[in-house]
């Protein structure tokens, strides 16, 4: 655990020695820092990023991979799919709210297209082919898939579906070593290694520094217990990733995530976000979190996902995140699967990306009455959820939740139950305000000279809700953002030291 | 709308002449302003209390009045019901998390009957009357009655319920002038008077004035358009309340309730807040929400409450306000109310305190398939629905969600419904870090020198969930502690200026 004891500004004066200098130093080399180092190089700055761990990555070169990009990529239109800044934004004010900043969301659909273009230019592989079933990531190396429930209810009516999700095309899949995370950081690294940028591994950052004119100009850093003080001439850049692992912020600000970080890694521990905030740094969305459902989604879709009422509450056919955050913050994290033997073993012979998902059911039964009473639910309770959904399912229909008719059939016999109860785990959303500029801004409504963030220890495009490729995608966006306007920031002010 | 436009703290060496001064100085003359204001003269400080308005009172002369209390107070005691601090802490735990403050729940818990006795020893009047029948608030002037769903399932089964919504007794409830809140607030207002302390109307807080040690020393205000600085020479206390009228806040923190502030004042725009912000405060729980429900508990505990896809989802006989909450925050606004003529009927011969809540059904139909097609549900969703509750309350048992069975019984024909979507509405529970001596906390774990807050614009007992009287309660209970702290503050630091 990282000592968060003093996390206050230290005063430039009191600093006697730098021990390092550059005009941009940038705190984290996960994929908003190298995003930002790139743009912050090309922006003619000497650029220092800062890593706490003994290697570039990050929680991204760790995650599947995805980044939502849309408006109409070059992916999107080689393999047939139409869309357009507005209709992505339509979709994600109705999937990341409620709160969402539409300005972000606005600015990000709109600079889409170019991101992706930024990407490929920087070397990151996408093949052009579509992954269309269920499922969390794509099973091989396909570069395309919906990650966020827009070909689902209630968004399929809202916007044209179109999918979002672009994934970095895989090395070696079948290995594991190197995923869609992992293609999406290496080209970039690669690419600020040969812009120049500097890097020095195993530094943590501990406090900024600041000027008598509040001004951010560097910050102290611990390398093996030893204090460094590293001047920063035109900004610094944060992008040290969540708190999803800093316990006290977890039960101040996301406590339903208490006991169940997942997709974050242990160094995120927030600190970026509390040496911000001894600045007066403004938080947004602290209680938004990402949850991922241990489910497969094959198996969800055909079967009914119901709580701990027996009641169904979400179409099972979505973005397997939309359930988890539905399953959580809503049916206080009880849920179980019920799919009958025909469905069982039709979902298992499909492919999937995430077979350790695919348990046996806990329960097995010859009729509903039986199955819902060996759940220990109250008798009726799961008989007459299916009975309604057999009734219209027998029509092709599922007028409650708006599944899509290609999974909708009645539910038969024998039938089984999946325990999902507990079975959820997530990250954090939510973080420094920033502007379009990645910089910080101080609760009065002004940017906090000198200092810019990116990732998740800032509130990105994501308020309540989430899409699979929100965090590598604002974080790159962003990162990029931050990094040009860092690189620019003294030397158009005239303050540079 | 007030300017939020510069918070940042005011350097004391940049204020050439002091327009007041007083030891401790209070921002706010709610329920937690007068608090802090009694316990700072009874510590022997000259107090000073700001208020915006031109009249003491804030949010609380206008409430209600409940003031939750237990533990075995002197008027539990002598309405014979037992409680004990350890009862009402493992109640309050299971309510109002997750994520709640533990330390701080005891603490209250622990002091709780001793703050009654505070209350009627500055006059507060409590009548020995318990009300026990559903209801928002008590319809005459009986002090005493549940208001967080203690006799309520799954709080009924977890500790011994007792009723701790403490109502001081109203001098005219006919009339609607002086209400429970007015009761408590007079009393005080009269006991501060009495202790000298000093009060200054229409005069808003702007800034904190820091010194060079980073102590706040005085704030900076404004009367009338004229910029005033107060010196505050052991310490000032923020008491100006939510942030439930702040747009930017209410988005960035609680965007469940955009749209929708209830119980507050326009006055609760989150400046004490932002101000603390501004110095590198914490802040605690920022997406809590206190939400009233708009129905009538006399009607809802006689006939089921459904979502928007006709499932059932809370004890129709608990809390109202965990009604509230749950349907804002868990069933996307959506709810009706489902009761058949005989019980609707019953309900009407009761009394109750909110008689504007007992409007007439939207829809009345002679059987349940009938209403279920007029409120444009699918088909079986309401019917399957009342069948599996009258399977069970032929029993007078609801296995379900385990309303008590003297309100359990199977729904007959005629049978109407009420439209109760988005009637909620609602005020911010989270706020500053405060320990328990209301100083502020600063994100380094440290209080902030000569800063303390209480009542609305801190985070108290709640963090999710919510009780009828905690605002009245913490609010009185941490105001008195940081008056208290703050009287004894410079003086035992030796900072007396």
């Amino acid at each position: 655990m990282t000592d968060l004891s003093n996390v206050t500004p230290v005063d430039a004066e009191d600093i006697s020695e730098w021990d390092m200098t550059a005009d941009v130093v940038v705190a984290g080399y996960g994929i908003a820092g190298v995003s930002a180092a790139i743009e912050a190089a090309n922006g003619g700055a000497r650029v220092l990023v800062l890593e706490r761990t003994s290697g570039w990555g990050g929680a991204a070169s760790l995650a599947g991979g995805f980044i939502y990009l849309g408006g109409g990529t070059a992916l999107q239109k080689a393999l047939g799919f139409d869309d357009s800044a507005d209709n992505m934004a339509r979709f994600l004010e109705a999937a990341v709210g409620p709160g969402a900043d539409k300005a972000k969301i606005k600015d990000y659909c709109d600079g889409s297209v170019a991101h992706y273009d930024w990407l490929v230019s920087c070397g990151v592989p996408f093949r052009e082919a579509f992954w269309g079933e269920p499922g969390w990531e794509p099973p091989h190396d396909e570069g395309l898939m919906y990650s966020g429930g827009e070909n689902a209810a209630p968004f399929n009516e809202i916007a044209q579906p179109a999918p979002r999700g672009h994934v970095p095309q895989m090395a070696n899949k079948r290995t594991g070593q190197k995923g869609g995370g992992y293609m999406l950081m290496k080209p970039l690294i690669d690419t600020a290694e040969k812009l120049g940028v500097r890097t020095e591994y195993d530094i943590r950052i501990e406090r900024l520094i600041v000027d008598h004119e509040h001004r951010v100009v560097g910050v102290l850093a611990k390398r093996y217990g030893k204090e460094i003080a590293i001047k920063a001439k035109r900004g610094v850049v944060l992008a040290t990733g969540s708190f999803a692992y800093n316990q006290q912020m977890i039960e101040a600000y996301a406590p339903r995530l208490i006991g169940r970080p997942g997709a974050a890694i242990e160094e995120h521990d927030g600190r970026a976000i509390r040496v911000a905030q001894a600045l007066g740094a403004d938080l947004v969305h602290m209680d938004a979190t990402e949850v991922a459902f241990f489910g497969d989604p094959q198996l969800l879709a055909r079967g009914i996902l119901v709580n701990g009422r027996g009641q169904r509450y979400v179409p099972e056919d979505t973005y397997p995140g939309r359930i988890g955050q539905m399953t959580l913050l809503q049916q206080d994290n009880q849920a179980f699967l019920v799919i009958d033997e025909e469905s069982y073993e039709a979902a298992l012979e499909t492919e999937t990306s995430t077979s350790f998902f695919r348990t046996t059911p806990k329960w097995v039964a010859e009729s509903v009455a039986e199955l819902e009473a060996e759940m220990g639910l109250p008798e009726s309770a799961l008989q007459s959820t299916i009975a309604t959904y057999n009734l219209h399912a027998a029509q092709g229909k599922d007028p409650l939740l708006g599944k899509k008719p290609e999974w909708v059939k009645p539910i038969g016999t024998p039938i089984a139950a999946f325990d999902h109860r507990g079975h959820t785990a997530g990250f954090t959303l939510g973080g420094l305000r920033t502007d379009l500029d990645g910089r910080v801004v101080h609760v009065s409504g002004e940017p906090i000279a000198g200092l810019f963030a990116a990732g998740r220890c800032t509130s990105g495009l994501c308020a309540g809700g989430y899409v699979s490729g929100a965090s590598l995608g604002d974080g790159s966006f962003y990162g990029r953002r931050a990094g040009a306007a860092a690189a620019k920031d003294g030397v158009r002010t005239g303050v540079v030291h």
